[in-house]
């Protein structure tokens, strides 16, 4: 018990010598990596820089203690982040409750939300989010973000949510650019890049080694970071309209408390929840493709647990809400962390930096940061998926382009409740017309095969149905309007026997049905009957009062049935196999 | 064409004299059934006596237009006029839009989403409503209901929609009980109850034929009309306060129009759904349990045509939303109607009774109206599917059970809501988790069974892995996780095989999590296959690339797959079938 739910006391008793110096170099990477990260997301937040610093000191601690992956790094980031701005922009927030407050509330909500459904086992809960909509998500907000970021290179004022908004307001402001903003905005854009597509092989040719051109590579945003915050310094850009960081407070986060203004909860209850399912999502996946690489497991439930504390924690620092960032794990994994400390470790060196570091961050442009931002996200466009998706299945597409046009121009909550509603409205519209065969003997066998597709033996008193789907509430009406449909159209038919072999489940619904069928076929003079029913679906059924009023009977092979009511045709075609 | 939007070509074109009388004779009996029912559902719904009629002129004639039922009588009915006054009570109306616009509009919109789903062959939608969905809301509703009538009994004036609110204010309001309406009320109950449980085996016993005893027994409600009538008129009663029904205004409806107030429209958008919904599977609920009995065939998406006719004519006739109502339906099919043109010959009795009836319903007591909807609904509380529902399948019971408390709690709509999101909840996670079967080869067999169940052969280099359900959005992730843990188990594993017998379809969230599994088990050294894959599934991935990343291969049976990759375990189990 006590392991279930602290899997430190799991990784923590047989912690070496050799796994702490893992973890900690792998932590300083990983510190280095993140101090820029977390002042970006917090700004694109429309957060204090502060304020995501504090969101990557105690979660990591919290994740560490009750977390399945020996390699996630939780804390801010991209997607997570904007829909932060969108819920807290959106709010009308009380008197007296800052956006700050409201950020630390919205991380509390939906740490409760999380630690609540993995004490419940719900993570199911997030299989609502089918792929194609989590892949339209992201796409729509990469696309959402980097747009909102690029007011941040051109150093115009604009706000605008959606991206009709944004451009609109884009347009109209481009008069406005402000020059030497842009060149510092463009030029890290323009490393940025080159760094992401080039730095590494062109370190190597330099004959550098692999890992540490990896590493250099990754540390291109640090670079960009000093190299601006430098040039704005030495230079005295600030006065002349560069917009910088300046103050962060120095020193560790204190107690924060959410507001409890119940009108607030309201307003935040579906963003919470949505934020704390799209964080799960993307964070189980990185984690599980973490941990195959190793060969080891990640507990989905207690995921929840783990994302919960660090939600709940990241609040009551003053942060807001986190979840696990793909890129930081990735850099974790590769620099050898090998348990969760390594998390820890970097708590201590993001709470190292707070107390520090943040006098040296003053001159830091703001258009730095959007440019890391806008370089990371875009890596999270996916056109690829599109079209593979249109290729695959035309069902699919369509939750996934209604996700990205649902996103880019209403905002990300509607987007995500669009797919949502449309995956499940396209699911029960497919499973709600199930495969439904009439079926007859194939001479000389004891086999049944549908009629349309193999030349079959079928009497025309007895009528054979196969259906190849569980009988549910979604599909049980459709049934009933087949077989009502067979009925009417065959006016000699006596008998009508249901083949059950790919029924797994009757719900109530089903039976419902059944019974419905049983009914009206006996006014109309037919006889109902089942056949190949499996064992816990007739165990059910037994539980239920259908077998005595079944005005026909069960049997176990649908051959037995057809060699009961209409032993004829049967021996015809046993005929026929011995001619 | 003509005939699939017109079934009155269907029927009308071979319309006989014998026809015309059946369905003349079935009109006179229907007719005199329905004016004190329309009278009582239009005073349930909060509307003036005389919309209830117009309800049950023109959609009877539309119905009989576009209809395929041959005897659905369609009209005001009880849980759509609960519907309809919960509606409009909650909803603030703009200036100058009266209750009676409001209802009109009500009816047109619900028509217009019926005749849209019609066309578009929306009729699936309705399966969204689970059979202990639809269980629990009617009898709620019908519990509603008959409290909410208790004040015209008892002669108090309260309000109160829920059942709390309408317990509460009839407990406040007991001192207020206006003696003389009591008893009417209370006399005209115990007759309407005694007529339905004793007036047929009492009329029979006294000679009078199964037929004609039936008829007598249905028009008790007219029997107790006309003696309250009588008696209030004889005893002048309505000066000392027995509420009577009044003025109606005499003479055929005149044309209506909605109000087109964009806000109104707003909050009739998702009541008006739900109307629709409710309506509809009641509505062809009935028409399939009776043309079952003729064998005729009910086309459920022409019968969203038919009532979205139906209700606007409704609107455009200053009526309210109507369905096909389960009582008179039974009454039409039983007095011998033959087509729908009964229907047409009703409208025309209910015209003629609005032309000159009227006057002589002014001293109509309330209070009689009332016992004839508690007596009418309480037909429809069904203490035994609770019961069903239970001993049948937990998860549908807390379905029902959740709809009617919260139905009783916090009202339609809410109920209906709640049951929806639940079912669809409860069933995802059903279908979240599949079953997944690790199977092994029976000995001196081609076959692959459960290890858990029989005794089989398993290798430890090749796990065999059997998946029993379609793999789509909401288990694949489930099945990543299986497999992840048992390979995570497994230390041993190079090869897994996914053997998809039951596998009817893979979509876009199936395929991603496949590529998944092969990546992730790649990067732990693991080869992935597939086996025994249906013929449309290996069609659809043909489309994707997976088959060419797939780092094992796609063999056509399980066997084949376990004689290339573990031979030695084959050639053992072939050996022990010769020994």
């Amino acid at each position: 018990m006590l392991r279930r739910f602290f899997p430190v006391f799991d990784w923590g008793r047989e912690y070496s010598r050799a796994n702490a110096f893992s973890d900690l170099s792998a932590a300083v990477i990983v510190t280095v990596m993140l101090i820029p990260q977390s002042l970006a997301y917090a700004m694109l937040a429309g957060l204090p820089p502060e304020v995501g610093l504090y969101a990557s000191i105690l979660p990591l601690v919290a994740y560490a203690v009750f977390g399945t992956s020996r390699v996630l790094a939780v804390g801010p980031v991209a997607v997570v982040s904007l829909m932060t701005a969108s819920t807290i922009g959106a709010a009308s927030l009380p008197d007296g409750v800052s956006v700050i407050t409201a950020a630390v509330t919205l991380a509390v909500m939906s740490g409760v939300m999380l630690l609540v459904m993995g004490i419940f086992r719900l993570g199911f809960l997030a299989s609502f989010l089918s792929h194609p909509v989590i892949s339209g998500f992201i796409t729509a907000s990469a696309i959402l973000i980097a747009v909102s970021q690029l007011k941040h290179i051109l150093g115009i004022e604009i706000a605008g949510e959606t991206l009709p908004e944004s451009v609109v307001a884009l347009i109209g402001g481009i008069g406005n650019v402000h020059v030497p903003t842009m060149i510092i905005g463009a030029g890290c854009l323009a490393f940025l890049f080159w760094a992401r597509c080039r730095l590494k092989s062109t370190l190597k040719r330099l004959g550098i080694g692999d890992g540490i051109a990896g590493f250099l590579t990754k540390a291109g945003p640090v670079l960009a970071v000093i190299v601006s915050i430098v040039a704005v310094w030495a230079m005295d850009l600030a006065p002349g309209g560069v917009r910088i960081v300046g103050d962060i407070p120095q020193g560790l986060p204190g107690l924060s408390l959410p507001s409890f203004d119940l009108g607030l909860i309201g307003q935040f209850a579906v963003p919470a929840l949505l934020i704390s399912m799209i964080g799960f999502v993307e964070s189980v996946s990185v984690a599980q493709t973490l941990a195959a690489k190793r060969r080891q497991r990640i507990v989905p439930d207690q995921e929840l647990v783990a994302l919960g504390a660090s939600n709940l924690v990241a609040g009551f620092s003053g942060g807001y809400p986190v979840t696990g960032g793909f890129a930081r794990s990735v850099v974790n994994y590769d620099a050898g962390a090998q348990t969760p400390a390594a998390g820890a470790f970097t708590a201590i060196g993001i709470g190292v930096a707070t107390l520090y570091l943040t006098p040296y961050l003053y001159f830091l442009p703001q258009a730095t940061l959007a440019a890391t931002i806008i370089v990371a996200v875009l890596s999270l466009v996916d056109i690829g998926v599109i079209k593979r998706t249109w290729a695959y299945s035309r069902s699919d597409f369509s939750a996934l382009l209604t996700t990205i046009v649902v996103t880019l121009i209403f905002g990300v909550e509607p987007g995500v409740i669009s797919g949502v509603v449309l995956s499940l409205a396209l699911y029960l519209h497919r499973t709600s017309r199930p495969h439904i065969a009439v079926v007859g003997l194939l001479p000389g066998s004891e086999h049944f095969r549908n009629v349309l597709r193999h030349p079959v033996a079928t009497g025309k008193r007895v009528l054979s149905i196969r259906l190849d789907e569980s009988l549910y509430f979604a599909n049980c009406r459709f049934l009933e309007d087949r077989i009502y449909a067979l009925v009417a159209q065959n006016r000699e038919v006596r008998d009508v026997v249901l083949m059950c072999p790919a029924v797994n489940e009757i719900d109530a619904s089903g039976l419902e049905s059944l019974e419905e069928i049983n009914h009206r076929l006996k006014d109309s003079g037919v006889r109902f009957h089942l056949s190949e029913v499996k064992g816990p679906v007739m165990d059910r059924l037994q539980k239920s009062s259908f077998p005595d009023h079944l005005n026909g009977r069960i049997f176990l092979s649908h051959y037995a049935a057809l060699a009961e009511l209409d032993p004829e045709l049967v021996a015809q075609s046993d005929g026929g196999a011995v001619a």
